[in-house]
């Protein structure tokens, strides 16, 4: 090679970010070594500052710069109304659409037999316990429309049982075109056909 | 946004790099935050010590720890080839696949008037001085197979008349099928077959 070790030890490191494969982390040091002011040093700040910022909020589960998350403390959201997620992701994504205005709960993962990922692995315990407690009148399974994240949808269904619980919808992506979509889908789409 | 600005900050920055969009990079970010001890603090140090440790070699253009780069001070390098290269990427790729035993000139860039690239922003100027003092019996010009890289071989070529001067051989791609082949490269292949 014709790098040095620190180059390649950057290109190691990068190359573990999710997207980032080992050619677009070779690119991507290049980059940033070209643009040292403008992007490696900020980036660097960036990434100290927001280590420093950021905590897991102890009550859902989010990732925030204060604990409780600027979601939990918001007297703007309905306390009645909780929304399970997979991941810090989903929950993000969910904020990006603006549809939710209840409260979030972040179970850190979905059940996986072969990834050995268990009950106790996820944050389940506390989920019950803010069902519970809070006076939680819904509880929005909003798991992925996956195998595992239907597993951990049914397993949580059953341990909320005396709550009202409900899922997402399935159905024909908004722009999707059928033609694209799998049988799956389709079948759910057809099932779910609501009248004009 | 459910995200702090510390959070926003370091999601833009990671846009910035290639291969990232402004979806990934917010995966991205929600790694590195997992990952602090695993990934974000050891991606910070290794990129403050690659910033630090590289410099831009003086007689090529390559980044390396050490400037003259270790390529241009390898007494194994043949000093009678000279390959031109547009980026530090090109140059690293050649070594990748280890088939040129000369040394290399980084141009920083290819001609493009559209892009307002002129031939006094290249190292096109230091280029000649190496070519016509060293004793260099060829150069090589590893441009790329673009409008703007052959518009530089073609200008390039022009100024080294005296010189002996190649280009790399177009061509099917190896592994590659004709099928998926634009007719330019099928034609180039076409007119240099060669026989067995």
């Amino acid at each position: 090679m014709a790098s040095g070790s620190e180059i390649e030890r950057l290109i190691q490191l990068l190359a573990k970010l999710p997207g980032l494969g080992p050619r677009s982390a070779r690119r991507a040091a290049l980059v940033l070594l070209k643009k040292r002011d403008l992007l490696l040093e900020p980036l660097a700040a960036a990434m100290a500052e927001a280590a420093a910022a950021t905590r897991s909020c102890e009550v859902c589960g989010n990732l925030d710069t204060v604990s409780p998350c600027n979601i939990c403390r918001d007297p703007r959201r309905d306390p009645h109304l909780l929304c399970v997620v997979e991941d810090v992701a989903d929950l993000w994504a969910l904020e990006r659409a603006g549809v939710f205005r209840g409260r979030y709960h972040v179970l850190g993962g979905a059940l996986s037999a072969l990834d050995g990922v268990t009950p106790d692995r996820l944050n389940i315990a506390s989920l019950l316990g803010r069902a519970k407690a809070d006076g939680v009148e819904e509880v929005v399974l909003a798991m992925n429309a996956t195998v595992e994240g239907q597993t951990t949808a049914h397993y949580l269904m059953d341990l909320l049982g005396d709550l009202k619980v409900t899922r997402l919808a399935h159905g024909v992506p908004v722009g999707g075109e059928l033609d694209y979509l799998d049988e799956g889908t389709l079948s759910a789409a057809f099932k779910a056909r609501r009248s004009l």
